[in-house]
């Protein structure tokens, strides 16, 4: 994935009248932050985009693995929906949100308006969102990961400000032999973990027609393959007009695996389901990484080895 | 765990007529067997303990990390129901069943009236013939991993013998600090993962006043909680009357677990779920390995830091 493989369109025409929303509210509802000085960074990032940042009281508490106890996790995400910032980023993925499910108001998660964005462990709260509520929210860059760093990936900083401004139109990436398909659904996902976790609970939209995008980190291929197969059984899979999968990381292949790999995965998932499957989204835990509305319709097509992701059209 | 720690009771007078099945037939349905003298010594073991093996032809195939292609693993399985020995063995776990699921004549399986054990992956077989027909079958010792050794732990053998002649009545078992229970339903579980995968699917038995039992391998603590937080927000937990944790053993900790381990995840279920959890079951990925019917009425009580699991009740 190079930045010139990736193309996007954006609207500068004065049709639209978006003006982009200038205060972020970072919240820590998963992984403890381990190092905060990543923050800083990640604020002065920001800062220089436009944004001003206002980091949640509970946002650098430690207990065990988590950015505090439930209680303050759960304190910080209720805090963020009365904030005046537009927007709540959380500062990272790691695990957390899950068990929290049950105890946050969703409803008033989705009455706040409030624009909310991460990713990874994340992506469990933006599906309870959608499946209790309809309300969108974003996949996209956290505080720590892309934007706490000297210098922020040039294309993951241009889509998260033009979809932050909804000026975002279309997304093309590189997808070579990915099926044939041109298609309009609902774009739900994220983290191919935390969406299989979410199978059979209430957390999991049933979205039919939907367009399905998955990535995930430090997962062999046959645990891939296994929740892949859990979507399968459950019906989700075949209720979907597409799969776009986007990058799969930091696995270890062993001996033992003896040719098995994801290419056998997305082989073994073609011959299975009946759905085009779209490769090569730029997105993952990776730094080329687009912004992704959840619960919002859009369209996907390919054509020549290319793939475009139409994330607002003009009807 | 010590044998000394884990009490068996069996019953040696003649109102029973059960006889020991002597037949065992050996299958790969998952994992390809890495090493084929590991066979040849668990036939040896299960020879001594006067079982007559047949290994299925297709039981050392290996494609990819599989013991075979799927059509060669489906094929050994059908195989199996026509055999005249009255037990099939799975010679180890690995991965495999998951992709197999819909592709396995279910009730052709339940006909048979064949002795099914395994663990492992083969907790997806024990739990989808139980959801497809009702018919129970056996988690228990594997070939390769209990038998394919030059000394089979005793109490294994035992237990695993006991089980097969239908004789084992009780098991008692060291359980500190055990919540309170006595209480009768229908036993189930297996490898905790394998569970969690089956859930939303139409594999996983809808068992109301169960006793779970869970153990796995491998997994890290918050993995472990993240599949218990699936079965809990599922409503699986809340339905059963006790749930038996068995081991989980071989993970890592990081420094930024911080504190979080195991014990955590057991007190967070002890707090959030109101079912029973009964710690100390022999059971896992270890040595010393009860033989557990899967689908059948069990009783289960603790005392004294002890738990009793009554697997053959007189009426």
């Amino acid at each position: 994935m190079t930045h010139a493989a990736t193309q996007h369109q954006h609207d500068h025409s004065h049709h639209h009248h978006h003006s982009a929303p200038k205060g972020i509210y970072l919240i820590s509802p998963s992984g403890a932050v381990a190092d905060p000085s990543r923050i800083e960074m990640a604020r002065e990032r920001l800062g220089e985009l436009g944004f001003r940042t206002v980091l949640d009281r509970a946002a650098l508490a430690v207990h065990e693995r988590f950015a505090g106890t439930d209680k303050q996790r759960l304190a910080g995400i209720a805090r963020s929906l009365t904030q005046k910032q537009p927007i709540v980023m959380a500062t990272r993925g790691g695990y957390g949100l899950s068990r929290l499910l049950p105890f946050i108001d969703w409803q008033a998660v989705a009455d706040s308006g409030k624009i909310f964005i991460g990713q990874s462990d994340f992506t469990v709260f933006n599906l309870a969102l959608l499946a209790k509520t309809g309300a969108p929210s974003y996949a996209g860059p956290t505080a720590v990961f892309d934007f706490g760093v000297k210098k922020v990936d040039e294309l993951t900083a241009d889509l998260f400000l033009e979809c932050m401004r909804g000026e975002l139109e279309i997304l093309g990436f590189e997808s070579p032999g990915s099926d044939p398909v041109d298609a309009r659904g609902i774009l739900w996902g994220g983290n191919l973990a935390m969406v299989a976790s979410l199978v059979g609970t209430p957390y999991l939209p049933k979205i039919k027609g939907g367009i399905l995008f998955l990535e995930d980190i430090s997962e062999h291929p046959f645990r891939i393959e296994r929740m892949l197969t859990q979507l399968w059984h459950a019906g989700v899979l075949a209720r979907q007009k597409a799969i776009v999968l986007g990058r799969f990381t930091d696995y270890r292949l062993a001996a033992h695996d003896n040719g098995f790999d994801m290419p056998s995965v997305v082989r073994w998932l073609r011959e299975h389901v009946k759905v085009p499957v779209v490769t090569g989204l730029p997105y993952g835990h990776v730094k080329v990484k687009a912004t992704l509305p959840i619960g919002r319709k859009v369209g996907i097509a390919t054509e020549d080895d290319m793939a475009h992701l139409v994330l607002e059209e003009h009807l």
